[in-house]
């Protein structure tokens, strides 16, 4: 980058506040997918001022513009394909206000929700979506991506809960949307239109949140099947019950011997599992666990475990969370990669869908894992490939793609929560044939010069054709 | 309208399906607002493709087009300005999927509320939100005005429950946009764009809703204070407990004494009340029934009933949905106005706005009837006026500017459930200065042409003046 906009960016927001060092360049290039691309800048603004000054800069002199912020997505949406300045605003981690009274909060993009989940709970309040990442994932990340997680069965995801943004659009205006009121019909809906648009539509600096009160009680039970669609018939009859769980978790067999092995979790040695959690009152707790119990053993569930004690359930979340890591630890010669990792099914098709699932690994000889918040249809499998094979690494590609392909077939998605980033392009491509015109004008109207992550929706509508180098080292490619 | 434009809508839905009579024209002017233009055609589709095809002719031409669902709007936003074709959807009322082991079901957009909620009802299910007009409100009305109602506090409103739409664009073509699974982050969250667009962006020709189970149990208690403050404190009081009731009613003392002395609601004579809803598991109800008489006592109610019986809960709810009406027919020389009808403010600053809103009647000598959904912070007010004197329209329209401008000022909005349409132009234009560019480029954008509900974006921008004129002959004047 030349030495007079770095001058220019250095002005805005201090010199000690942006970075052209290799090993920074190279470290912001990467999310949590297999992709990455180096780009040219990093910049850590503090505050909204600061992201508009950077905005109206890279729009007058069309410098690609990218918004991160804990960089745990698992899909590429904060890879900069089209280089340019990084955008990171993990240093804008203030917590704003939280108004119980008022069932709402204020927040920078960067505070972390971990972070917001202990200052609301000081209150007894919470933000409800979990995502896998909580320790790590930002506020702005997760509204950026709709992120969600375990409960968006009972609770709904982050589109549920944004009430006002405050946005910096991609011609450099600083402009608010939303309210603070619970419910407004005050034109458009632009704060859920700004929710999951991964950075292609503008930079969120502020965001607020109605919050709920925390549940009183919680407890969890744990129960083993003798085959993953058994357990997946499991999900739909409690659903279907009606029950709503506050999650309930699916595990295969792959994924329960990962992390028995790798983190020794402990759990039962069973072909599929699920890990259902009821929350609430007390005494709808213990009415609803009776029930879960019933529909369970209706299923043929064996070896169930109940617990309400927190260290316990601790135990089982964590070791659910392990999932995805020790997969890849699971053999010495396969990694877990983050390809079809997060399709979403109708709740009643999940049995079919896990099913269908096993025949494409079977059919491509890959290891898939397959685990995911069964009870909101949301369903991540992992495949373990070789990286130096050749071979293992196509019949991946081919599996992905008929999953992708099953899943849409059954009236599902090919991303729940995760967005589409890079790794989903094609297959968001065939599910979306309808929309993407209607996406594409919203986006130019928007952002006349491309010029915030570019490329992303090129890829979505497929006149950038992304795919993976073999032997994968990493690099995203473009053909 | 020409004769060969009407041929051509003829053979797109029957000639039995449109009319160019007077009497029809003139009733298709009004909606439930206070204004009224004249449309030149009036047509009834029965299928997205008719709406499709329609919506392509009149691109073509060049043809304005509102659609239209029961007429309900409070705001004129189906009050067809620029003239051109209305497209009435209540013929497309076909309820086409319920789906409880899914948690969702699929409607046309003419559905009634009511008759959805009825369908729900035998599943024991329910689509929460619950507007005012539920007999006669459509889905897809309610999906493009945001609405909502009483139980928005707990439940929230139409935005929270679309997963899905099919929607023919201001081109003519039919989108799919959104999803049949509880969650997605698969692009641009259209669905949530179209909710609350008021016509201007599309029609949406079919929806689907996240539905959710029905509360095993309600129970109501009216709480009376001898002022609006205080009752005013009792909603802030109980949110802050924090309780989350499904509903609070509140009512000022022109109200009480309107559905008393109108429909003989035999309400207690007190200067206000609080009508307060709690549901769910019956031991929950009970426990919260307790808490809340605590609070209500705490503030210093007076006259607490409670009941559980559906014929007293129905009386009492039937009495606060005939406010509206009946303040109309409180004094014979004069008319409740829908003007400055539906603030949101957050829910702490409900006593100051109904303690403002008294001061600005008294200084305008107007009679303003408060009441709303006070639990989500949404009011409403009433202006009386006498349609035969100036000064009682001109004072009416003054406190109506200093009433939006408090509400604004507390943190709050213009229009919580009812929308903008043409009553609040002036009024959104102040709240929303700044996203005001971003939404016209997003209409510009989806609609070239300008023929989705024309004139509505320019009178919310400020480039179309729109105002009533005097005396007021429910005829809408553009300046």
């Amino acid at each position: 980058m030349e030495q007079d906009v770095l001058a220019e960016i250095g002005t805005i927001v201090g010199t000690e506040n942006y970075s052209t060092s290799m090993a920074d360049l190279y470290t912001y290039g990467f999310d949590a997918s297999i992709h990455h691309v180096t780009p040219e800048v990093v910049v850590q603004p503090r505050t909204p001022q600061q992201v508009a000054d950077l905005v109206a800069l890279a729009n007058r002199l069309r410098i690609p513009v990218v918004p991160r912020g804990a960089g745990t997505g698992l899909c590429g949406g904060a890879v900069p394909l089209e280089k340019g300045m990084v955008i990171d605003l993990s240093r804008m981690n203030k917590i704003k206000e939280i108004r119980v009274e008022d069932l709402y909060c204020v927040c920078e993009p960067g505070v972390v929700y971990d972070d917001l989940q202990k200052a609301l709970g000081k209150y007894k309040f919470s933000f409800p979506p979990a995502p896998g990442s909580a320790e790590a994932a930002t506020i702005g990340g997760m509204v950026a991506t709709n992120a969600s997680g375990m409960r968006a069965i009972k609770y709904g995801g982050t589109r549920d809960y944004v009430l006002g943004l405050k946005v910096v659009l991609p011609t450099g205006e600083l402009i608010e949307v939303g309210t603070r009121t619970l419910k407004n019909a005050s034109g458009y809906q632009l704060e859920r239109l700004f929710v999951g648009s991964e950075g292609t539509l503008g930079i969120i600096v502020e965001v607020t949140l109605r919050i709920v009160p925390k549940p009183k009680k919680t407890a969890m039970i744990v129960a083993g099947f003798d085959t993953l669609e058994k357990a997946g018939k499991c999900v739909s009859a409690l659903i279907a019950k009606p029950l709503l769980p506050s999650a309930v978790e699916i595990m295969d067999s792959t994924c329960i011997r990962a992390v028995n092995q790798v983190v020794n979790a402990g759990l039962p040695d069973v072909e599929a599992l699920c890990m259902i959690e009821v929350d609430g009152h007390p005494q709808i707790v213990a009415e609803e666990l009776e029930e879960v119990v019933k529909v369970c053993e209706s299923i043929g569930a064996v070896g169930l475990q109940q617990s309400d004690d927190p260290a316990q359930m601790a135990k089982w979340t964590a070791s659910r969370k392990s999932v995805m890591a020790s997969l890849s630890r699971l053999y010495s010669n396969l990694c877990s990669v983050s390809l079809a990792d997060d399709m979403a099914v109708p709740i009643s098709k999940i049995p079919e869908a896990v099913v269908a699932f096993g025949q494409i690994a079977k059919k491509y000889n890959v290891i898939v894992g397959t685990y995911g918040h069964a009870a909101d249809g949301n369903l991540h499998t992992k495949m373990l490939l070789d990286p130096e094979s050749e071979e293992s690494w196509k019949n991946g590609e081919k599996a992905v793609e008929e999953i992708f392909d099953v899943s849409v077939k059954l009236g599902g998605t090919v991303t729940g929560e995760h967005g589409v980033g890079i790794s989903k392009a094609p297959y968001f491509q065939k599910e979306r044939a309808t929309m993407l015109e209607a996406m594409a004008a919203i986006k130019r109207a928007l952002d006349p010069n491309n010029i915030m992550n570019p490329g992303k929706l090129q890829a979505w509508e497929g006149s950038i054709i992304t795919h993976l180098r073999y032997p994968c080292d990493g690099y995203c490619d473009r053909g």
